[in-house]
């Protein structure tokens, strides 16, 4: 493809991506095809001779679109959002034109200084402790997502709790890594992955109101697994769990991890984007105990997925765990010592210029529009609770500190199931379910740009007419 | 930003990527900034108020092109190649543009059926075994890069080799990993991060002409490790070494994995994309041992990076080995078992839509473009050997099977130093270096599709002036 050629087909597929972001309240947020629609209606291989993009872009319409979860739609309410924006994409798209491969500061200057400085104004934006920065013994980088935060997180643990003896000999003891009964799958995943077993994870109970792990429990779990002759390794503190968005006291937890020298990670996925809004900081008090913290911007800062920003407190011990060096990849600046080589931050060697898409949402955006964007958010998700509080059929599900608010049918979980498949199958909204102490329990998260206030009412008038159309009633 | 503003800066981004592609031969392969120029060129912070896109892009003229290392320059022969193509960005586009979250099925129907299929297409178009295929007990997932498969595999192995103990009790005796002198750095990456330690990595011997795997010191290191008491859990074989792009023998090392029990993965990471053409699949004779295997399209086919190809011959103990199912990700589909969720198919969690930048890719270039592709870098490479052959102050290095090149001055490593330092910093060529049985050696590897014969012809010609201005007189 000639740079002419793709000038051409690229106003096409802009075009496209256009019309399909002025038309997403058009479409049902989910698809109702059966599983295995769309692999029926591709051919049996790939075509002998090439076609046009424009055949791609039609197959797109009719195969591929209406067989989506629409994740940027103003009525996508599931999970946690994991929202894009146009600058977002325009970044991602230099990036992607640029084709650099950033594993060494050597194979892509830019790529390598432009991340660490985005990571320093992220570090400054959210008023993150002074140790997390590059310009001390810290630094941050750009994981894929936070899974990969908690096992790099769970590598560097490791590697401090055996001396330094675990990057020859492997896993050769007992260790163990923390969380509450609320944290992340990542976390188990992360333990598997390192060699430490399920086993090797302790989930501690939380409050059975606000969810939050309980350090009383903690500090009784280490002080038992050290009596028992195995090594605690890691505590993994969440600030807006999965679940329902609690925050793990790290006030209390930091110097339980002090004083047992056990590598402390802080997990805020979500809400850490929260934090742009000084109102909305709490959550971060004590993260001066911290030796690791990551959020992604990919999911409530406006920055297409991939983009998770993970800052450890000590650089060093990082790159001692993780680095290995072959012959092919020796150069003189990395012999220098004065350039940061981000293979050795992460699990893959490869890597994409991922700032870009950041440096592209942070300028067209600025400070004010990432508050106000935030701001937003929480307050349609404030004006949805206050819908829900004011029906005696329903009930608030814990607090709503950022913008997910989890919300029940008042009884039994067969009619709270009923509900959510009855809305969902309407089209206009997508909301996902957890359990809360047992319960099944309805969860809207706010998150997209295109969400505004008639989205949230629309949203309220489903789920209320669906609860009366119930069986029982609601 | 709005879809119009979308539409409007959108244009003004393909033009610029176009531009880009257009003078990427005007300019020098590599910065010769020193470190530090770029972050001394931004502000300390993002800006309070948003700016324009055109502000963004002004910024990447003067701060970032000037210093990056250009992958997809002409004159780009370093490392192997990480080449894109006009119809990966585009495809890449739509999936950022989409902003889709593939981690379940539920979450993206089309995202997960297209890149089954796709895997499918390919490994039809390699001529893959067809355990690999969905159709029966295989399948193919996207991977970030080799380093992961080979992680995912390394995994696996530990699994099966535990005989079912390691989800739970994680690594709790010793097992190995076994891989050629030349296999790439990530074998023994993925070995620390699974806490198999380095020493859980045995290097097996090379020939010192072919530099492919032993079998026979392979058989002896696996029956002394058994008796030793160890596990003897994985054999990395690798069809393409990145030193020298070697060929293990797969048709002697897969009966000795079978034989005893151990799992054999497969890393053609650069030189699997050679078996798109019948006459470049001399080294997947044999595979059919094989327990898993990868390459990379985003090195040789055109498409970005990120996409690296990786099949297993059996699914479910890939999902028993990986999977964890927290409430919030249970779904009906998920619970049918129709489905595949390839969350459970990788280490992170999330996933982007990485099989539309393939689809693109293969449509637009269809089998026979990219075979002309493939066989073009073969030839200019062929090409280049004839050149060195014919000088006599040069040898080559090993065959040249692939469009890699080793070569250097005969006699001692100082005069080799000099010429590529001199040869990179002419401008218009890259190229990077090995050790090859201890002698450094220079690297010439042909990926570009922008790459034609006068770049390798000025390759030739630069490097040939260079070694007579060497103060030895090359």
């Amino acid at each position: 493809m000639t740079p002419d050629e793709f000038r051409q087909a690229g106003y096409a597929v802009v075009d496209w991506i256009a019309d399909y972001w002025a038309t997403l309240d058009q479409r049902p947020v989910t698809s109702q095809d059966p599983p295995g629609a769309v692999a029926a209606g591709l051919p049996a291989g790939p075509p002998v001779h090439g076609e046009p993009v424009e055949a791609v872009l039609a197959d797109l319409d009719t195969l591929v679109a209406p067989r989506l979860t629409h994740w940027q739609h103003p009525g996508f309410f599931g999970y946690f959002p994991a929202n894009t924006s146009g600058p977002s994409v325009l970044g991602d798209l230099v990036s992607a034109g640029l084709g650099v491969q950033g594993m060494l500061w050597a194979t892509g200057p830019a790529c390598t200084e432009l991340e660490t400085v985005l990571l320093d104004w992220l570090a400054e934006l959210l008023d993150l402790p002074t140790r997390f920065r590059s310009t001390g013994a810290g630094g941050g980088v750009i994981q894929d997502s936070a899974s990969s935060a908690t096992l790099v997180a769970t590598l560097i643990a490791v590697h401090r709790a055996a001396g330094g003896r675990w990057r020859q000999v492997g896993v050769d003891r007992r260790y163990r890594v923390y969380a509450s009964t609320e944290a992340h799958s990542s976390v188990e995943k992360a333990a598997r992955i390192a060699g430490l077993g399920a086993e090797g994870v302790r989930l501690i109970e939380v409050d059975p109101v606000t969810r939050a792990m309980s350090p009383a429990a903690l500090r009784a779990a280490i002080e038992a697994d050290r009596a028992a002759g195995t090594v605690p390794a890691l505590v993994v503190a969440t600030v807006g769990t999965t679940s329902t968005t609690a925050v793990d006291p790290l006030p209390l937890i930091g110097p339980i991890c002090a004083e047992h020298g056990v590598f402390l990670h802080v997990d805020a996925a979500y809400a850490g984007a929260a934090a742009v809004c000084p109102e909305l900081r709490f959550g971060h008090a004590g993260l001066e105990y911290a030796d690791s913290y990551c959020f992604d911007p990919h999911k409530w800062l406006l920055t297409g997925f991939d983009c998770d920003a993970f800052w450890v407190a000590d650089a060093g011990e990082l790159v001692e765990a993780l680095t290995v060096l072959p012959e092919y990849l020796r150069n003189a600046a990395t012999e220098s010592g004065a350039v940061i080589d981000y293979r050795d931050w992460q699990v893959p060697l490869g890597r994409r210029f991922r700032a870009l898409k950041l440096w592209f949402v942070l300028r067209w955006y600025g400070v004010e529009g990432l508050r106000e964007h935030i701001r937003r958010g929480v307050a349609l998700a404030a004006r949805f609770a206050d819908r829900v509080r004011a029906d005696e059929r329903f009930e608030l599900v814990g607090p709503h500190p950022y913008a997910l608010v989890c919300f029940r049918l008042r009884g039994p979980d067969g009619p709270n199931e009923q509900l959510l498949a009855a809305v969902n199958a309407a089209g206009p909204v997508y909301l996902t379910h957890t359990r809360v102490g047992g319960r099944h329990t309805l969860r809207l998260a706010v998150g997209s740009p295109q969400t505004r206030q008639s989205h949230v009412d629309e949203a309220w008038e489903l789920i209320s007419r669906a609860a009366a159309a119930l069986p029982s009633g609601g």
